[in-house]
């Protein structure tokens, strides 16, 4: 089977390569249709790690996919031939402790696509557990569905929030995972979003969504802005997606008393918070991981129309064409939100 | 100055009558323009009594109101002349134990409009507290800003039920609070809300809302309809909005395990629970009682565009026909869901 | 093996039985040492089905265990031969959509020790899955380990009551679910505790422990008492463990504005709720169903000598006396707060 | 009157001092029995300012006080002429926006005694609003009730925590606020607490309280000691009570996936935390800011006996010395934990 491989730094193939994909009972067999670049493949292709996950193996890329249903375990009762399905990319084992206790994302043991040594799904075919398989509904396109795992963790950050009906947040990053965060946070109970960055193309973008309110750092302070447009009050939740040091340390001056800051972004060192500025207003921070329990939902709130995914694919590849999608998403392009790769161009 | 006065049971005077209203350095002097008028008028009108709440004395209708700021106390900073507001009707002891806990509507001394002995705000003019008016942003209108009362008890319900993004949602009764709560749980983070009643004309007002989906229970199991949706699995939570005994003894049915059932209708006497059934599901029930700290939330949220309150202002009387608007309320016209009262027809 | 067999309504054998029990890999092969008898074996035993559970075939009685290691599945790494235990007997799916959100006791698989059709544990060996056997500290007898199962449902109660530090609560009930929610409540952070029974002797067990204060409703009024001893202000948590309707019906009244009641027991039918009366309050009532994520917490309350079980083994018989002990435990006599059996009386 | 008067740094008076205290409707005139010393006295005897509050007149000092009340305002109803009382001394103003949400901690209005410029205790009568003072029960001690103000401190880190009983928590600082912040939590919930310091003395004392275990970080590593107490697991808890840049930097390894730091004590400057580190493990982080609605339950535990404050007084001066018992604890004595001054020797 042919697979989009990093063989080692900067050095991309597509090739056969064999990924071993038994099916067991409770598996399905995927088709995988679309395939989005995350910035996370992008970060392996260029730096061969993220931190302590180091690429040592030849390592199939990709792990935001949507697809066919081609195959069913004897156990699978609520997938069928032909379903059209979003897939949770992260296989958790289900009985450890952090699992028992709901927060299956924070196994140790999970096993992630694209994560060293766990291949990915850039390939034409995957084997999958059906629990972490989600149907798409008719009017969700498979462009939209394998946009569901980024709009996860914009989900997962917005559960987290504890979100109270019209709360006012901000968003620090225009980046995708910014952009749906602000979406999440708005479907998900906000009644208005400030998001911040210095690139003018991204906040354009995301200001086009309603409800969405631009702040350029670069001549805006984030505070002041927040201050007056809530009557000197504060956000109630900041979102973090930047990961910026900077942007990290001045999350607190723009939240009210009580409020809640969620840390996305993942900086690159220890970053210096300012805790009594932190403490005088009690704020609560809230760091998360990935997602859990969070797929079903994001499909959801994409087919009823309250979060709309399609202006964010700003660049479509073929599958035949991967390298070069890679060399485009890692080129820094500012017009850019999301590339995809077409692995199977004969669906819909 | 004139006044919609519940004289007794079934016999009201728009007459002069005097309410005192002194100043207080914290208060202002608001002219009212809008009032809807609300299921709780309308029953001390027929009936005299809501429960222990007797009318003994002739008693000013009307909690549900806008108006324009015409006097300012001394310690008042954030209001102007001028300002177009909106009304919280109950003013608690702010220093009593339910108040320093954060739910000052559960304080027992609490002094509510139209509540007796208090004098409601069917009337040009009254005094507040300043910190319980809301300004309305220059795009809500005084029609809406007169909403934000009903919207607060949808508001508060929502806030309560703990929503996690992409919830799925029931509602027992279409009338003005139940469709209000609807409107409130999607903006509040639910992705499609399931909303039941006998009546068709209510559900076709309220199916004309996007994601919100009509379940006639004279033909349709409620239950049936909410598990054939979500894969069997059920809905994360049921607002009850009815106050009728047997939908409140059907509301476990549809819910998820774990789900959530709020109890916002009050039925006439005690209700016979499966506590059983609710176990089987580890189901929380959260009463709920009027509001605190939602005016501000609704006010944002109609702002914004997420509520729009308008549909539902069916009908509309000028101030010198307050009494056909009472006896129009009374009357069970399945077209009405809110009736409203211009009091001040020169404003905007 | 011998064990304990119900073989239907009324008619226990204690005679050779054979309990299919395949070691897995991630099981252990435990020796029984001491089993308790529950409410729920005693119902099973007299009437032979408790709701939808009908005994239809012999079925083995008991879940409250505690034994011995006695073998290791190939993947089990945190026991070892030897190691003293008490043991979860519920089993779920942990594969579920309940399991993985973190709810796994409302997974509808769960098999459940003496739960028909599944077979208990009153029988001298049993195979169980490793995750679900509980390491006993040194300092905890296996009569206290026996314990930890009926001490899980308090702890559950507690946990999910959501105690704030300092909380006073009420327990209805003095059997031995009510006294060890008592104490789970007060390890839990309440700082006393009321508990109503209309038995003397049950409340005088209960009132030995400090901070635990019995209220005989026979002769004495609960909400009374319980505002006399907190200014008016009523209980921050009701603890429902009697399953009686009327204890149900009157557990709103005792409680504080914003107050909690928590539903243990289970009653016969559905149960007559003053639904007003909540919702002046806005009390939150949780309904429970036995436990998830307790068990190793309450190992370490036991250990810690914050909670003292031993009281409350009233009655002790060997496993050769079984059939006794379940006509003992049926008998209703007033000085039994738990009967167990020792099934194997060599050990310590 | 006589006052313990801070003049300017380093200069303290015990002289004639009126401070304004008229009586209102709702107040109480209470005679000062017991003013224990904190740290913030301390520091603004040594350094004249915390923060931005700077000491620019003469200020009177204290503000853990319990007294007897001696005259009450016409409008108090809940307290009489000889009620021993402790006094939160704190005033917000209840009608600002973070007293309607509960936290009138945030309330940027409050006036704190011996907080500059508002004058504190340590003279021989105050005025205070009677909902501010709490009837001290006959079995606690003066002593024991100017404790409570300190102990209010851990009581509210252990409900801002969210206990779940049965954890296990660090405290790190095992200071006066370190102690009662591992009472309370003892006494909230926690089945152990391992608290951390570097002052042998100090552990000493925490450690002859049961389930506290001492870990001097000279010799131990923390992060080590819990781990191996909990199977590898972590503590679900870590409260911050040293405010020292490094325990804070040091507070995530201990815990486990999911787990709570509570940061209490301030740091003199921003601190570097690793966030990615905190991430891996969704970490929550709450700081917290004096406290709220806690005092009541503080007397409780006192009261109860679950928590015991006796031990923690060390050291115990006449008003007549107060100079030199300031003088002694800033000292630095290792002997120390708490030092008081009785300013009415004549009562009990």
């Amino acid at each position: 089977m042919q697979a989009l491989v990093l063989e080692n730094v900067l050095n991309l193939s597509l090739r056969e390569f064999e990924v071993p994909a038994a099916m067991g009972p409770n598996d399905v067999r995927i088709n995988i249709n679309t395939v989005g670049i995350c910035g996370s493949d992008v970060h392996y292709y260029l730096h061969g790690a993220i931190g302590p996950y180091v690429v040592k193996d030849p390592m199939v890329l990709g792990h935001e996919a949507s697809g066919v249903v081609t195959e069913i375990g004897g156990s699978v009762t609520d997938l069928k031939l032909g379903d059209r399905v979003c897939m949770e990319p992260g296989i958790p084992d289900s009985t450890s402790r952090a699992s028992r206790n709901g927060q299956y994302n924070l196994d140790p043991n999970v096993q992630f696509w694209a994560t060293p040594p766990v291949h990915g799904c850039l390939t034409p075919s995957v084997v999958h557990p059906a629990r972490f398989c989600y149907k798409l509904p008719d009017n969700v396109s498979f462009a939209e569905g394998a946009m569901v795992e980024p709009l996860a963790v914009g989900m997962h950050a917005a559960a987290m929030a504890g979100i109270t009906p019209g709360d006012v947040a901000v968003v620090m990053g225009a980046g995708p995972i910014g952009i749906l965060t602000a979406l999440a946070a708005l479907a998900g109970g906000c009644s208005s979003v400030f998001i911040s960055d210095v690139q003018k193309v991204k906040l354009e973008i995301a200001a086009s969504y309603p409800n969405v309110h631009a702040v350029n750092v670069k001549t805006q302070d984030l505070a002041t802005v927040v201050r007056n447009a809530t009557a000197g009050w504060g956000a109630d939740i900041v979102f973090e997606a930047s990961g910026a040091s900077a942007a990290i340390a001045g999350a607190i001056a723009p939240l009210c008393p009580g409020g809640t800051l969620v840390l996305i972004g993942m900086p690159l060192g220890p970053v210096a918070i300012d805790v009594v500025a932190a403490q005088a207003k009690e704020i609560t921070i809230k760091t998360i991981f990935r997602y859990a329990n969070v797929f079903d939902r994001a499909v959801a709130l994409i087919s009823s129309g309250k979060i709309d995914v399609k202006p964010l694919i700003t660049h479509t590849f073929p599958f035949s064409q991967s390298i070069r999608a890679f060399e485009f998403a890692s080129s820094g392009d500012p017009s850019m939100v999301k590339s995809q790769i077409i692995v199977d161009a004969s669906a819909g």
